[in-house]
């Protein structure tokens, strides 16, 4: 059929064509089928819209990803990707080989699949999970698109802990310990999804997170590690395109975590991998059962690409540091580099850098880089690497202004500190948006508290804000006081 | 959040909003996640896409589906539709209770799934399957939505086809001797999703097909009988919006199949309903298993819903009449009528209508009905009510033009006659879209052939269509010539 195409802006990540009702039932073609596109000899994919109003009949409308094509054009019915039949196998409870898989991914990669087939693949691993062998595959179909690191180091280390518990700032602790110990370890984080802060948001703090990879080996080279976003590198990309249809099914299947996880260290070239495991109510893993099984996923399928690997299972029922929020987080991260700080964050980063340098088969002692200020020197040369000043004190780092704290209100005991309300709070006071917003928590689950005693502060940046977040805490009350029997035992 | 909003024109079904990144980020507004628009006392709810270019900062572009809104308004994120949660866990395979199912139809039925959500819920409903009691929730909440009529008569008949039949047009010939016989039947049918022509498109070469459900109600009274496109009544609507996800994932499951139907049958006020399931290698149901299963299904589906329900298991291998597309189906159709046409066509109507009489308690004799012209003149009566030429006879209908006759090639036996073949070489010569396009069987499987003699014409309006139509038939050998001993045993 020839048409004429012209371009329309819209925002979908799919390439899409727009057709006129009339012209498409000539086409035979349907809402998301394919058509086929030529023009001056070249040709193009788009997946089909029907419309009586938006585009006239004889005419195409054509958006942006799909190049740019106007003008006379010759179109065609275009099948399905192949990648469509494999999701309906694995929606059939079929095993998929490594071909079946290697397509999918390509796909995704290229943006060739619509929403609904996005939404059947997620759904199809959320139904039937995914086989080991399965999960190296994707890992590996994961690590062949986009780029990948060689370092000429053997041993090249990293971590990744499993979401869910605010406040877990340990990696930029972490890093600059390993880091001083003479080990590589080029560490990519994330940005908040739906937490107050990522790691990327924390350091974004005190410098640049945002690097191509060729920036970020440059840092790694000149310093031993760095701690860079994610989202700027191009290791493991096809990840972002999965969230996609994982975020509003909240879904995330194991097997994907697990690859995508696996796949981002391998492009970057790791070799050493702790992956810490937090379960707890609230937390992406909410039981030990369930933390034990997606650690002894995760090692059978890292023993397949080459990548030693030690999980860690840690409590992750309540926050872990004290502040919760970019600045408040960064401040902490400060407090412990400087030898103070959360007990507990100090605690759970000295261990984790002890077990990855047992894996790394470094004879270093965490607490000892920490406390001879060798780490505090390694962050404060890796800021400097990533354009940030190297001499900020936490004095230096201001809170939001708007501030209000909440008291207990009777004598009692921290019964919970629920991470997902107490996220939330923060959020609404405008985390991580607002770098100063956010919350610095004075108690622990279990501490005994009097009727006048506060349990945290909120920082806000304005105070719209502040009053939102007072109000959600005033709702869900994100620490619960309750008399020290009900520690037992909660009567209703 | 404050921001001024635009209208923009864009062909998705769901309600889209378009925020530039960094207003989403500071919203906590993820890809297709939904906020909420105030907007002078009213609210909105939109699907959230995000972009860097099309729409600048402190811009929100809203599409026509959403709603007029322009200007200033206030935004903030919803909460997810709580049908989201009911189809996850179909996903990991629960039995859904019925107020989930309502819920579920009932913001399909709002469009207020996204392709992810939609496709999703296709994904459960193959992966997992549906019990008798969910199918029948399912049925009930679609019958609930939309229009429904409601009828002076004890018995009202009706009949539906499992597709993927060629030239299976026995509809048309069925409903006025069902009729003439003082049955009421109010029958809706499709118009081609992939095959060269429906129930609908062979009746539009009569008289219209597209009336109001009034007009619908009308045309029954008047003349006890009706041949309509359900896509212009307003009955069981969520189907179409269902088999959006359907279509590009391929699938089709027996619980949304059984749903869709009955609830058509229940919104027409139908109560003796048969359901004839041919199979056959290329039609929808491909087994004598799957078949009986699915026969069982409806059973055991419509006997909650007050319907009484007759399964007709046929071959459905090749296709039935000697037409394919529009106006060589309705030659056979009037030849039938007439006391003549093709044999198979006659004897299937007649054995049908003879069971739907059983069904409907009443003393009738089909092929009496058919051989007395009062199937006949009830057909025109129907014609004229729906406002075409009672008179018209087969000779005033004229196939296509251009013409191509395809012969044996070689003497043998008629080994096979593909369905999906045989529509797919009737679509490339242009049906239905024109409705002239098609072809006319010359023989059924099992035939001794000549070399010369004549297996079927290929029909079109246009000599590009008909090369097409001929070249693809070379390629795929929709009708195959074999040795007689290869009925048996196929030498390769």
């Amino acid at each position: 059929m020839e048409l004429t195409a012209r371009e329309i802006d819209i925002a979908t990540p799919t390439p899409t064509v727009i057709l006129h009702t009339a012209d498409a039932e000539e086409l035979g073609a349907h809402p998301l089928d394919r058509i086929r596109i030529d023009r001056n000899g070249r040709t193009y994919t788009g997946v089909v819209e029907t419309t009586t109003e938006l585009v006239e009949e004889g005419m195409l409308a054509v958006t942006s990803r799909l190049g740019h094509v106007t003008g006379p054009v010759s179109v065609s019915l275009a099948p399905k990707p192949r990648s469509v039949a494999h999701i309906r196998s694995k929606l059939e409870d079929h095993e998929l080989e490594r071909p079946d898989i290697e397509q999918i991914v390509h796909d995704i990669n290229r943006n060739r699949l619509t929403d609904v087939e996005l939404g059947a693949y997620v759904s199809g691993l959320h139904a039937n999970g995914l086989s080991h062998e399965e999960t190296r595959h994707l890992t590996e179909a994961m690590t062949a698109v986009g780029e990948r690191i060689v370092w000429s180091e053997d041993v090249v280390a990293d971590k990744h802990s499993i979401g869910g518990v605010a406040g877990n700032r340990v990696t930029p602790i972490m890093v600059p310990i390993v880091a001083a110990a003479g080990v590589t370890v080029p560490k990519t984080s994330s940005r908040a999804i739906t937490s107050p802060a990522g790691t990327a948001d924390t350091m974004a703090v005190f410098c640049d997170v945002e690097f191509t990879t060729d920036e970020m080996r440059a840092i790694v080279e000149e310093t031993g590690g760095c701690l860079v976003w994610g989202g700027g590198v191009d290791l493991s990309p096809v990840d972002d395109k999965i969230i996609r249809a994982e975020n509003p099914l909240s879904v995330d299947p194991p097997g994907q975590i697990i690859a995508s996880v696996l796949s981002k260290k391998k492009s970057a070239g790791s070799n050493r991998v702790l992956i810490d495991i937090p379960y707890g109510e609230h937390a992406k893993v909410t039981s030990l059962v369930g933390a034990r099984e997606l650690a002894d996923d995760f090692r059978l399928v890292a023993e397949h690409l080459d990548i030693d690997i030690a999980c860690t299972i840690t409590r992750g029922g309540q926050p872990i540091g004290q502040g919760i929020g970019p600045i408040l987080e960064a401040r902490d991260v400060l407090a412990v580099l400087d030898g103070d700080g959360p007990l507990e964050l100090r605690l759970k980063s000295v261990r984790l850098a002890d077990i990855l340098f047992d894996l790394c088969d470094v004879d270093a002692d965490a607490a000892e880089l920490l406390d001879s200020g060798a780490a505090r020197s390694k962050f404060q040369e890796i800021v400097a690497a990533q354009g940030g000043d190297p001499e900020v004190e936490r004095e230096d780092l201001s809170p939001g202004g708007r501030r209000h704290v909440v008291t207990a209100g009777r004598d009692g005991l921290v019964m919970t500190i629920q991470n997902r309300h107490i996220s939330e709070v923060a959020r609404r006071a405008g985390a991580p948006r607002d770098p100063g917003a956010g919350i610095r928590l004075h108690c622990r689950e279990g501490d005994q508290v009097a009727a006048e005693d506060e349990l945290f502060t909120i920082y806000a940046e304005n105070a719209g804000k502040l009053t939102e977040a007072v109000e959600y805490h005033a709702e869900v009350e994100a620490v619960r006081i309750g008399d020290p029997d009900e520690a037992l035992i909660e009567r209703r």
